[in-house]
């Protein structure tokens, strides 16, 4: 059964529309996911996390889930150009290494970091070059249909024949005759009939290394047939929700389109949705630019532009913190700040285990639980939701302090969905520090405070200050409370 | 530069060889990876170990190696054969799923299982399903060459015309006749003209949920010819090692042997290395025994034939502690007895940091590493290497005890080695308690053992014995030396 209703902007029709499977209670979810030839990067933790969101909430509202993320690993050319070397191989080129090593070795390093990023693994994560004779047979079912052309081995999609058909443009509102008489001027040399046509099928160069045999050449596939290819492949001709960041609207979403249409005999996907994209100090991110922080680099504060490290849950509030539809500017200042609010967070969550139950609640907590809900249903609210998990910490904190009360059954209620937002759907990990180590940690602690506590009744105050100055030094804070001494991390 | 003289075992030649690559300095190493279809177990942990120990001493002795590892995710028919269902498929009908999640899903447990085994990725793990094209091309090839015949849309090696010719069984010792007298009669009804055939191409049955396009027919690849044609993309017609367990010399190598000798033209493999099988209280381990362990029950102690549980160094150790080519009989009694051996390591890799230097040495450190490469050139004898370790730790706590002498110098050899052979070589984890926490761990642990030694100072008795049993509930040991206390973790 499906227990809430759902409300997500669909750039297709530039709406917030209701969430409705094209199957009850399944739901289809297709994301491009990344290049592999350079490591993971602030703007791939993004549309990673917002997709995440999507697939944990569909998940829990319950939505059974298929949902697809693509590794491209062959024809994505530099510029996201038809011209130019493959990103992949012109890497091992440079690396002396067979191009599937790089795209092994960078697929490794994505899933390290989405895995420090708590992002759950797709249920299906296909690659373009296992996926090579689905392409072809999807090109050859374009051809057969008379919207592409082959020319000199290679095989183009027929932009304006499209346009006459279908209309261009739907998804990016681009229209044929600007892109046209924005572009030079073909020089008779080139391949193409028509400027805004791309490539379907490239016939390869002789020093480009991936190549495969077809009717048309030995050659490879153009970068956006992959996608189309591939989510018919696992999630059929008409599906629910294809997802990913919003500068992949032109011209990859909208070549899907035209493929799709046109091999499918129909649009392909109900909904589409679009992260917005992250900038650094305002600038957008860019090798050139030397903004450019990789994932790992957040972790271990190793890049001129940072100030400290990060760790990976800090990073995963900070993203969610804005709506996945905004932009996000990345400083330092901005990253601390989203800390300071996790910390906050953790710390109400252990508090919840400790609060008195008083015989009568002041707050009415299940209208708490409605309003969460309520946040997450209107496109994913992230940011009005995380002001809500506020609400519920300064609730926390004012019953402990007696100025609030609740009854034991809305304590529960109040930790049970404190911790189903913040951990199941938030996807936040239970505590940034070792979570292994922990146990041994609070045993210790337990230790430590009986002492300091049995020296501070003796009046021992040398040891009481040796035992705080030491604990300092260890990252961990204690403080006094009528119930005794508690104590955090730091960091 | 190659810095030591490998030998190894070659299945082909039955006999220990020098190990001379094919490029100099460059070694090729192809692995049978996992059938994907359900959780990685006991018998997924030694090849990975055994080929992860070859893969780790080739680099260390100065090759640049490419390590191929594929994962089978299609043609893998139940009971090895060339018919029945496909393993994978048969997994998602049962759990109504589409194949592709079916794999993914146990290529992520798989994967999650080895990184906590400390198993390095290999350079690439291609998909057989990935791979359709390159595989119809080599069986296209290999009709072409005359060694397969096409039957009701399947395509079959010829395998008695592979024995005329080539000689079948070089990898096996088996003999064709014995072969077929062994078989039953084909009933005229079967597709294979020779019960000792084997399938390249199966026609698919409607049911058949995976299937491609070939000249034959809508179908999928035999199980054999994956590797061959993977193993040819991305090592070459000829490289240097084919890894895989001992069950895979037949049928699956020796098909192996028979494809590349008529695709390539010639035996592509110069070294064929088996590791021997694990055993489970004597027998077999197998679903229908009762006795199948996963590795996740293993690392939780969630299975009624084990004790308690085992962390995932724990494992690792105990497969190194036998040699790779012998049979290897798992017991509660047998990992108890190599954690013991494992933490006794462990200890003295710490201890190694504090050893007093003395003016001479009365041990030979330098031979000692020597020994420790002659256990790893002579076929990567790891008991051997383990029992130098073993050695090694016998005179650290000599040393630490006063009854040897080392000098500064020698310590440092001693100290750089063991760490070498133990934690880059075997691939041991510095700590198998939560290295992050560590740090916390070892601030308090200061703090506790500063507080205990005041108390001792102070005759105060109470609460230096009160220390002493809290930290026996944490899991620390204390153990006072002249040079103060020490600590170390139980489990």
């Amino acid at each position: 059964m499906i227990t809430q209703e759902l409300t997500i902007y669909n750039t297709l029709q530039k709406n917030k529309e209701k969430f409705i499977s094209l199957i009850p209670e399944h739901a289809g979810l297709y994301v491009c996911g990344p290049t592999v030839y350079g490591e993971p990067h602030l703007g791939h933790a993004r549309p990673a996390i917002t997709f995440d969101l999507v697939f944990r909430y569909l998940k829990h509202i319950g939505y059974k889930v298929r949902y697809v993320r693509n590794i491209t690993d062959v024809g994505h050319l530099e510029n996201d150009a038809d011209e130019g070397e493959d990103k992949i191989a012109k890497k091992a080129r440079l690396d002396q290494l067979e191009p599937m090593e790089v795209a092994q070795f960078y697929i490794d390093s994505y899933h390290k970091a989405m895995d420090k990023l708590n992002v759950l693994r797709p249920s299906i994560e296909p690659r373009a070059s296992g996926h090579i004779i689905e392409q072809i047979e999807m090109v050859q079912q374009i051809l057969d249909k008379g919207f592409a052309y082959i020319s000199n081995g290679s095989v183009y999609f027929d932009v304006p024949k499209f346009d006459q058909e279908f209309g261009y443009g739907k998804l990016s509102g681009r229209v044929l005759e600007d892109m046209i008489s924005n572009t030079r001027e073909l020089d008779g040399q080139d391949e193409k009939r028509n400027a805004a046509d791309f490539a379907l099928w490239k016939k390869a160069s002789p020093e480009h290394i991936m190549r495969w045999n077809s009717p048309w050449s030995i050659g490879f596939p153009g970068w956006h047939i992959e996608c189309t290819a591939m989510s018919t492949k696992y999630l059929g001709e008409h599906f629910d929700i294809h997802g990913g960041g919003m500068d992949l609207i032109f011209p990859h979403h909208e070549s899907e389109v035209c493929q799709s249409t046109v091999a499918n005999g129909k649009e392909s996907v109900k909904y589409w949705m679009h992260n917005n994209m992250i900038t650094i100090n305002g600038q957008k991110m860019g090798k050139s630019l030397g903004n450019f922080i990789t994932l790992n680099q957040f972790f271990n504060g190793d890049h001129a532009m940072l100030e400290r490290s990060y760790n990976a849950m800090n990073i995963r509030f900070f993203i969610m913190q804005a709506h996945y539809r905004g932009t996000l500017d990345f400083s330092n200042e901005a990253l601390i700040a989203a800390e300071k609010g996790m910390l906050k967070l953790n710390a109400a969550d252990k508090l919840i285990e400790k609060l008195p139950a008083s015989n009568n609640s002041s707050e009415n907590i299940s209208e708490w639980v409605k309003r969460c809900y309520e946040a997450m249903n209107d496109d994913l609210n992230t940011p009005k939701l995380i002001a809500e998990l506020f609400d519920a910490s300064r609730i926390i904190n004012s019953v402990k302090d007696g100025h609030l009360q609740l009854t034991a059954s809305d304590i529960d209620l109040l930790k049970e969905n404190f911790r189903l937002f913040y951990y199941d759907i938030l996807g936040m990990v239970p505590d940034t520090a070792a979570v292994q180590g922990e146990d041994v940690t609070e045993k210790l602690m337990d230790l430590i405070l009986e002492i300091r506590q049995d020296a501070k009744t003796n009046k021992n105050w040398g040891v009481a200050d040796m035992i705080r100055n030491k604990l300092t030094d260890a990252g961990i804070v204690v403080k006094d409370t009528k119930e005794g001494a508690e104590w955090e991390r730091k960091n």
